[in-house]
Order: structure tokens, then sequence, then C-alpha cells
């Protein structure tokens, strides 16, 4: 969509899947440019506009070197040429388009893309040579179209990074013109006529005779099209990464692409060679955010979101099969559980084998069996499976069953275990993968460790089965006396605590039923039947827990708390995915607990309460903390589960989410933790793409109005179709 | 030697042969660490102490994260633990012993050193693997010794990084443990049995009880060694960097190492179970040093320089073949060729190998041929061969025969070509490589390219036969028209310009006396004669430009220039290196040069003129910038070759290029360029290891005053002797 003048400054980050890159471009005066596994943006420079005469006119995508104008280069010491300096435009000069794998920066004469293709991720183990070769081709494009069409004097265009490493400039004209730095590790490539330039200081951009004008230790390179009067000329460029080799320790991993490219200049030449299918494939992205009926706000978030998820994706070969890994943004962790299982719906649609793949992985190497023990106890009790909190960082992979974040003999703080609600997760991705593709094969496998989690689920509510409540209610051994936490992890005991939490307990309800589901489709009708059980032992607990007084359910079910949280209706998203519509049907087998849980959350979304004053949404009423991917998904459970209609005031609640996104989070890209607004971690995170689910409210409402209402079991729910 | 306190916090380069790693620290409070292929400090922290009950004491090698308060870090928002704040040891807490192949930091009770092994680097090609693989292993040492042999409580060693990125932990206790980080391009690892530790904050570094104190995301992370009461106990950590696979582009290349490691862990490993050699070696070097007769200032400038040579060395493998690189400092170009020349009597001392390599590579890459003019005229004369500058910067290799520094239509200013003073130094290097291995092969298979260099050096004297005079009077064709510049290229013209330049002029006298001996151990006795008569020529020439009104000889033929350099002797050294001592004998055949040159330096060798207020060498009367490198080189001409007696003056010379190197390059360990003490250009760099000829003279000293002066001719001198 295009942005208002004054909310154009912010960055973007233009990543390929799954290579971990990032060309961060877009907030005006500041640094970017391309970076490789990088938790923030690139603090580079980069030069886009024309040079008509001796005249430079660039894109504020970069940062002034003297902190006090931006405009103007020291020509100080600078001998020879006699250019004037840069002219840098300002916002209300040129107008952004942005989109969902598209970026636009125009003016009257200037239009300047950056280009990322995504879609649907063929599954490697499936796919051709040719197709695996196409999907994990490790670049980005850029396009500059210059229109000379009206103009009476030549222009040139210019495109070129600054502040990246010295390069290695490689010129094969009209074949092959590019350069590539950090060791070949990073590069960018056209494959239009252009004369390549290097120099020290861009205000020298024009080279003055056929030589090379600078040293090739000149930190500014790139490309010059000569745009003649009466013509429009485009180039375009392809911007690559590549390392070569294995990239991890603990787990010995390569990138997925080095099994069909040697180096990176491969890469760029095979991209620029094949640009036209990926720029199709990009367009076909725009278009289906384009034409949804989404809100300008909800577009933008959506397309943001979208953004950052991929510059956090790495797409592994762990001997010859497969590894997908998101990094959990500026903190690099593997696979962070309670990331994925809120991505879960994103990837769902995009690449479901990138779904099975994690979950598979979590089986293999970072499961592990505890006991358990009940709070103010030392007894130990049989507890069962669970899986780690993330598989490590910044690319190393900690030894089997070991996450790089949970320690030991912390009390419901930062860092102690989610053992809980990392069983959860595996249980609710689980059930949606299976319900959403039929995978018999990947459910009959895995049958043995649904069990286990089930018994584990059961161990971890009370060791006297007479007690259960399907509540949470031991913590795990890991935790050496300590208790869990859950992923609103630096939040008061509201959402942070996990035993006896309302946030987590619906969570639970929505396990039960997934392992309802996984046991019925694998016929195991028994355990089906107890799953079903405990599904209704839980409900009845959260329903039982509404408070008159307060007039809502308290987050936590103990130690008389009362904060309301608006996460209580998270865990319906799963059952709703997984197309067992009856469960979250007011009239249906929930529906006490359905219709508690929907005036719980009319009873909490208000002002003072849970909501801020800016129409933002506020998880808690006890913290200043608020996610924003939790924050998407639960508007998404209120809208498309509870039918709760915002009505005029859903414009004004995207408006403030994407003010937050814009300006309290303008040089972090996409970014998941915010305290009033202002992003304060969980900084330049994929986490936010759970707002992929507001693309399917449209084709449910066409849904809803083509027929009546009549709940859909056990089968792909229509927004899932791809 | 001992430091005086007042001058020890400076930077030591600490690094391995070939590796191009560098472990630097020793500044108080400022940031240092292990990198890799960088051309400046890292920018970590390095944590090195003890712990005794809580108080943990540290040498001040990091910097503190709040600028104002190096000696406490902010506790508020971190929980639990519960030690004092750090205690950062001030200079007058400890003694610094700083050696050839050693850096020390003593208190009562901690010895810490850093430790270098080198020395013979066996030449590659005629070494077994065994040889290889220990010359090659890109590791240094660090060992911490704490004395609690008084004590009567507990006492922890501490070694620990910080700010070096996530790392991978590894832990087999008492066998390695270590870790690595960077993706697994960096590390450090111990065989002592100790406690791995990693935290966010080193006021946390000790573990309350027997569990993961913190996530695996902590950026500090090292060692803790218990030290019982009434014992001494000491811990050697390996310090390492590998990178796997290829490291260039251009040239593809790997690092040498590759052939016998596999990754990092196996390094370290190798290393701790190898490390009694290693430590043999470096104590070696430290009694060579020690040992010497060199003044306290002399030793710590031979040490610096040495320390930081290696950490500019890379060690290839291109095809099968060494191929050895010493970059350029911080500019990072490769063997840059003015400085190969300087460095050659370090790699004739530890490594003559590299020193053919070089050659060769330049012959094989890096040489072109080109037409020259006369100055003022577009004609062009047939020109001949030469080298470039460089082979390319920052792990880029140029196409063949073109350098990343020099570029054309420059006119004597920075970047323009060095044709001139290349081809010298190629000729120059050759004939002190060959004089002193008498490498018969090697001259016989570069003999056409010695011829070459021969006709090239009589092409750009003069296109007329009858009107050359010995010295440079033509510019190549490369400049395009501009002018070439020599090695002091931020000069003005009294060393900048190449054109009848006294100090290139005098390279070109040692040049043509090189390609006699050349050509002479060849056979070639008419191409020996007529190289002889060009030596006669250029003496007369130079001897001739003595000017009475002056009273010295400008330096600069042309345009009435009337500076007064120093480096007018620098060419003297190598006839002199060759074993040639009667063509640098005052009585020999070269007696009216000699005695000019002699006359001359002890004209200009004065206060006001060539040397500064403080005692410091000033190249050039008229520019204030010397280059150290070039100081230490014309220092052992003056003393060495023409007797020139400092007497109680030779201390204060060195005493103030000493106090240059600690409080005007400080940050940036041994640098080569300064303005009146203070390093503004060339830091970090390699060059100043011209003065490892310093510990040839108390051998030649001993000779002399042993037998009667008789010079030696065409045999290797003792000074060279290994």
């Amino acid at each position: 969509m295009i942005l208002p003048t004054e909310k154009s400054s912010f960055h973007a980050q233009h990543s390929a899947v799954g290579a971990h890159s990032s060309f961060t471009l877009g907030m005006h005066g500041a640094p970017g440019g391309l970076a490789l596994e990088k938790g923030h943006p690139a603090a580079g420079a980069v030069y886009v506009g024309t040079i008509v005469d001796e005249a430079i006119t660039v894109f504020p995508f970069f940062e002034s070197k003297q902190n006090s104008e931006i405009a103007r280069f020291d020509h100080q010491n600078q001998p020879e040429t006699c250019h004037d300096a840069l002219t840098v435009l300002g916002a209300e000069d040129f107008t952004r388009d942005y989109r969902f794998a598209s970026d636009h920066f125009i003016t009257e004469d200037i239009h300047f893309e950056v280009i990322t293709p995504f879609g649907e991720l063929p599954d490697p183990e499936t796919s051709d040579d040719a197709t695996n070769r196409q999907a994990s081709c490790p670049v980005i494009f850029a396009r500059l179209t210059v229109d000379n069409s009206r103009g009476n004097r030549p222009k040139t265009g210019l495109f070129a990074l600054g502040d990246h490493g010295c390069p290695m400039p490689i010129h094969h004209p009209g074949t092959f013109t590019g350069f590539l730095f950090n060791n070949g590790e990073m590069g960018f490539a056209t494959s239009t006529p252009v004369e390549p330039l290097q120099c020290f200081d861009l205000s020298k951009a024009k080279k003055p005779d056929g030589t090379q004008l600078v040293p090739r230790f000149g930190g500014s390179y790139g490309f010059l099209m000569e745009v003649p009067a009466g013509e429009t000329r485009e180039m375009l460029i392809s911007l690559g990464t590549f390392r070569k080799g294995p990239a991890t320790l603990g787990l010995e991993m390569q990138y997925w692409y080095n099994r069909y490219f040697s180096n990176l200049q491969e890469v760029l030449q095979y991209s620029l060679d094949h640009s036209e299918k990926y720029l199709e494939e990009a367009a076909k992205r725009d278009e289906e955010l384009d034409s949804s009926d989404l809100s300008d706000p909800q577009k933008c978030l959506v397309a943001h979101a979208s953004h950052s998820y991929y510059g956090s994706t790495q797409w592994f070969d762990y001997s010859g099969k497969p590894f997908w890994n998101v990094n959990e943004g500026e903190y690099r962790m593997h696979n962070t559980f309670d990331l994925t299982v809120d991505m879960l719906f994103y990837e769902m649609k995009y690449s479901p084998w990138t779904v099975k793949n994690v979950l598979e992985s979590f089986v293999q190497h970072y499961s592990y069996y505890d006991s358990v023990r009940l709070p103010g106890s030392k007894t130990l009790y049989p507890g069962g499976i669970s899986f780690t909190h993330d598989m490590g960082n910044h690319n190393n992979f900690p030894p089997q069953g070991y996450s790089s974040y949970e320690i030991s003999g912390i009390d419901r703080k930062c860092f102690s275990y989610m053992t809980h609600e990392q069983l959860v997760n595996w249980i609710c991705c689980t059930g949606v993968y299976v319900a959403q593709t039929n995978d018999k094969e990947f459910l009959t496998r895995h049958l043995k460790t649904a069990k286990d989690c089930y018994t584990s689920m059961l161990h971890r509510d009370h060791p006297d089965p007479a007690q259960r409540n399907g509540v949470m209610g031991c913590e795990s051994s890991r935790c050496n006396g300590g208790g869990e936490i859950t992923t609103y992890d630096s939040l008061d005991s509201s959402l942070g605590q996990a035993r006896n939490n309302l946030y987590l307990a619906v969570k639970s309800w929505a396990a039960y039923l997934a392992l309802h589901h996984l046991f019925s489709e694998a016929g195991e009708s028994l355990l089906a039947q107890d799953a079903m059980e405990s599904a209704h032992q839980c409900a009845k607990t959260v329903s039982n827990r509404w408070d008159d007084t307060l007039g809502f359910i308290p987050a936590v079910f103990e130690d008389n708390n009362q904060s309301a949280i608006i996460p209580a209706i998270e865990g319906l998203v799963f059952p709703f995915a997984m197309g067992l519509r009856e469960a979250v049907d007011e009239d249906g087998p929930f529906s006490l607990f359905i219709t508690t849980l929907k005036r719980h959350f009319n009873a909490v979304f208000k002002p003072g309460i849970c909501l801020y004053p800016d129409n933002g949404w506020k998880l808690s009423s006890t913290a200043d903390n608020s996610w924003m991917s939790k924050i998407c998904l639960s508007q998404f459970v209120a809208r498309a589960i509870l039918n709760i209609d915002f009505g005029d005031k859903q414009i004004e609640h995207d408006s403030a989410h994407m003010d937050w996104q814009i300006f309290g989070a303008t040089f972090n890209a996409c970014s998941d933790q915010f305290s009033s607004g202002k992003a304060m971690a969980s900084l330049y995170y994929p986490r936010v793409v759970t707002n992929i689910l507001w693309l399917s409210e449209s084709k449910m409402s066409e849904e809803k109005s083509a027929k009546s209402s009549t709940a859909v079991s056990g089968k792909v729910p229509a927004f899932a179709e791809r």
C-alpha cells in the first residue's frame, strides 16, 4: 500500500528464503544494507539515484558520516574531480509503496524497487533439482528504472553500496558486472550493461574518463547506467549471500543451497538468468495481499511481518536431509518453540514441510524426559516427555535435549524452563499439521511420541489421577526446585508463570483436543476418548474460574491473582485451525467454556484494562509489555472464532499497531515486544507472521455468507487451503 | 624487557604465524581480544584475574561498558547472585615484561603470559607433514599462574573473553574445555581441569552451584580454576582461529593449515597436546632478544615490530603450493612490494622460502610490461617489465598484472603507479635472496626475468643510451600521462616523486649492483660488466648532485628542490646484505659515492633539519611525516655501514621512537607512519621488522674486533646467518 509521507520512514527487511540474510533499508538517514547472519540491520550505506551533469541525487538510505549534515560530504583533501555535493531526497520528495513481496520508492523520474520473491516453498525431499535450485537460491532483487523520456540531457542511474567492506569487482560487460565482498559471502551483480564504479566518496561517483577512478579499496561501489535523453532504462540487480561449507557447530550443517551452487558468483549469475520466474512470483504475492479486503494498516502489518520472517530463516542440509531453522530475530535462537507455534499458520500456508521438519527435529534432537514435583514439595513423581525452548543460538547447537535459553534453579523468572508450554506447543503444532495435511505417515511414525505427550500432560497436572483438573499443577525437575515460565517470559506472573495459568490452561485444552484428534485418526479410540475427557476437565476448570467479583477470569489460579489478560482466548486458534469448528462453537460441546472466554474477552478488552490510550492492545492489565504477534493472534481469535465485531474501532486498533512498528520500531524492522508502543525487545523478529491468519478472514466471511455456518469437523478448513 | 609503569599501557598483537589473526591486548581500559582477518584490534574484552570469596580482581584488559566507571558494572536488573563489583588493577598494581615471543603481566599472586611461538619457519615444500602441521597450526598460548602458596583461603583463577559473540561451549573435563565462536572460526581451549563459565556479566563470574549459571547466549565465557590454599596452579590456554576452505577471491586459496586440520577443535586439541615444543620455541626467541646487547628501547621496538608482523601474515595453499602473503596492516593490501623489500631482512632470517615465494608470485601473477615516456612529452618509447605495487587487498586478488592501489592519470600523488620502485624492489630482493641462499635453481629459472629487469631499468633511465645517467628519468605509460611515486606516497615530492629522486637513485644503484651479482653468478659476464657500469654511472650522478650551497644532496634532482632526506642512504643496505662489502666501503670502488652519502647524512641529521625536538628521526626536512620502519633501516645503515657512532645520543633516539609507539600508537600496536610522534596512518603494521637488522649489529661488532675489517665479497654475511 502507498504510505503517507509521515509514515514512510522505517526499515524493512528484504530477505531471501532460508539464507538468514537481509538487505535492510527504508529508514531515512539510517545505516542499513546487506548483512548475513546478523540479528540487526547492517551498518552500511545504500546509494540509489541519478546523476545529471555533475549533480547527484539519491534516496536517504544512508547515515551522514558527519552526524550534523546528511546532504553534504566533506570535499576537503579530496583531489581532482569536481562534482557537486550529494542532494539527498527528503520524505516529501518521494512516495513509498510497501507490498507483500516488494518495496517501492518513487519520484517523477526514478522508480526503485526491492523485490523479495516468496511463495509456496516446495518440499525439498519430493522436488526435483531444478525446483530445489530455484527455491533455495539465496538472492533478492533490486530494480532501478530511470525515466528520461522527457529529458534533453543524458542521465545516469546510480546504484551503489557503501561501508560494506572491500570488494572484489568483476566486470564482463552486459553479462555480469558485480562486486563480491566479505570474502565472497555477500555481493550483488547485474547483467544490464553498466559501468562499474568504485570510489572513496560518493560525491565523486562519476568517472572522469575511461580509467579506474580509485583504488580497489574504495569503500563505495556499484553501477552507473547511462540513460540517453528521450529514453527510459532499467537495471535489474541481484543481491545475494553465500556461506560455503559447514555453517554450524554442535549439529554440523551447511546451507541447502550448497547442493546447487558452489559460490556466490554462480548464485548471482543463475538468479539473473532466471529472474523472470522470481519476479512473477513476487508479483503474485503482491497481488495476493493487494486484492485482499484487509485495511491498509493491516496490509502494512502483514507485509512487514513477512519481510522480517524470511530474514530469520535458515534452510540447512543436515547429512543430506533438509533442516529448517527460524532464528529468533535479534536473539538468533534456533527454532524457539514458542515462536514456531505462532508462526505455524504462516508455514502451513507456504511451507507445511518446514512444520513437519521442525517437529521432527524436536523429537530427534531436542526432546527430553523429566520428573515433576508439586509446588512446595521436594518429592519427585514421574514426569514425561517435553521439548526444549530452542535448539541453540547463533549457529551453535547444544547437546541433545538442552536448549540455549533454559537454566535450572530459577523460580518463575526469565531463563527458567518452559517444559509444559513446549509440550503443549508440540502437540498443538502436530495437531494442526496432521489435520491440515492428513499426513498419515507422519502420524503413524510419531504416535509413540504423541502417546508419551499425553502421559506427560497428565503427569504435569497432578501425580494423583483423582486430583487432576486438566491444568498444569506440577513443576519440572529440570527447574531444580524453581518454577516454570511461559513464552511471556519478561512479564509479571499474569502471563509469565506457567503453573495454573489461564493462558496456558486454554492452550492445554487445545492440546487435549489435538491429542483426541490424533488418537482418533490413528484408530486409538480409547486414548482419544480419554483425551477428550481431559479436554472437558480442563474446560470445566477454566470456566469455573470465572470470578464474579472481578468480572473476568483471573490470569493465575492461585495467590489471589487479579490480572486480566487477553491471551486467555489464544488457545482457541488450534482446534479452529484443525477444522474442529464444533469445539469452538458457542453452541457446541464446549459451550460454557467458549461463552465464558468470550465474556472474559469482552470484559477485559476495555480502556484502562487491556487497551492502551492509543487503541493498541494491552495483553495484560498489570504489565506494560505487549507482544505484537500475540495481539495479531488474539485479534484473529476474537473476530473469526468468537465472532466479535470491532466495528469502526478495528481500523483504530490496526492503525495504532502500524504506528507502533513505524514509529516505535523504526530502525528494527518488524519487532514484537512493545511497551506503550515502543519496541523494547524482540527486535528484528520473525514471529509477527501470526497475522497471516487475517488473510483467511475475508475468505471465511465469503464462506459464511455463501452457506450456513455448519461446523466442519476433522477436515482442512477453507482458510488454510492454498 | 620490564617496562616502567608509565610505559606499560599499549596494545601488542599476539599472533600465530600465517593465520592473519591477532589476540591483541595490553592497553589499559581499551577493547581488544581475538580477531581474524582484521586490520585493527578486536572490539572485545579479556578478563584475567582471580576470585577470592566473592571479590573479583582483574587486569584492565577491557573497556568499561559505562564509559565513566571502569571498576564497577551495573548490578541493576541482575537477579540472584551477589558478588562484589570487579576490582580492576591499575598500572601501578602490576608489572609488564614485554618480550620477543611473550608478554607478561605480573602481580604478587598472578602471572599472566601471552605466548606467541615463532622461529625458523620450515620450507613447506621440503618439510614432512609433522613439521608442516606444527608450523602452520594457527594458535597462540596464554598461561595463567595463580600463586596461593601463602594463602589460607581458596582462590579461583579466571580467564574469560567478553564481547566476542555467542559461543559453542565444549566441556570434556581435564581433556578439552573450550569455547568456539564466530561460527567456529575463533575459539580457545584448555586441557587443564577447569570449570567452564558463561555469564552475562563478569561481576557474577562465580557459579552459585553446580548448575549452568546463565543461558548459552551469555556474552562472557571462559574458565575458572580452583587453587586451594597453600598451592600454586596454572592453566595453559590455546587460542586459535580457523577458516575452512576457500578464503580468497581472484586467486582462490585456502589457508595452508587446512591440509592438516579439519576444524578449530582439532587445532586447539593438537596445540594443547604439543604445547611443550611451542613453549620451548617461544622461550628460545625470548632468550635470543634478551641476550642481545641492544638497549631496552631497542629490544622493545624489535619485539613490538615482530608481534605486529605475524598478525599480518597469511600462509595460503594455492593449488597445492604454498603462497605467502603479508597483509599491509590496517590496509590489508597483499604483499605490498615496498613493504616486502623492507621486511626482507626479517624473512631472510626466519623464512627465506617466503621471500622466494613472494618474488615468484610477482613474476607469475603480478608482473607487467609497459612503455615509457619522457616528462613533458607524449611520445612512447619501449619500457619493460615491472611489478605491481601489491597483489590486491582484503583477500581479493586483482587480475593478472594489476594492483589494488595504483590507478592511472595521477601525477606524482597518492595512488599513482610505482613502476620504477617496484622494479628496483624485485631486483634488490632477488639479489639478497640469491646471495644469502645461493639458490642457483631459482637464479637459473628467473634469469630471463632478471635480464628483462635490467633492460627495463635502462629504458626507464632514458630512451637514448647516450643520455642515460643511471637514474630514473621516464614515466610509465601506466600513468597515462601522470607521474610515478614511491613508497613514501603521502609525502611531499622530497620522497614522494620517483623520477630523479635521490632515495630511489641510491636504491637503483643497489639494483644495478644486485644485477651485476646475479649475472656474474649466472656466468653472464658481459651483462654483469654492463650492470656494474650502470651502477658506476648512477653513483657518479648521485655524487655529482652534491650541492655546496645547500651542504647536502637535494632530494629531487629537478625543480630546484631543496629538501634534505635521510633515506638517501637507505639503498646501501642491499649490497651490504648481499655481502658486497667492498661496494659500501668508504675506500672501495664507490668511495666518492659512499663518502658523499655519509657527508650527506651527517649534514642533514641535525635538529631542525632531520631531527625532531624529541630526538626522533625526521625523514625529510620538508614534511612532518616519518615512517618508523624506514627510520630503523636508516639507523642500521648509518651505524653498521657508514660506521657512524651516535654515542650517548643513541639511547635518546631509541627512547623517542619507543615513546612514539607507546604514546603515539597506543591502541594500534606497532604502527609505521608518524607525524611528530603521533601515529596517523599505516597502523597495526608489519613493516617495522626492518629493525631485525639491529640484532645483527652486535655480532658484527664482535666480528670486527675479532679480525681485521677485510671486506667479504659475494658470500652470506655473518649477520644473516641463522
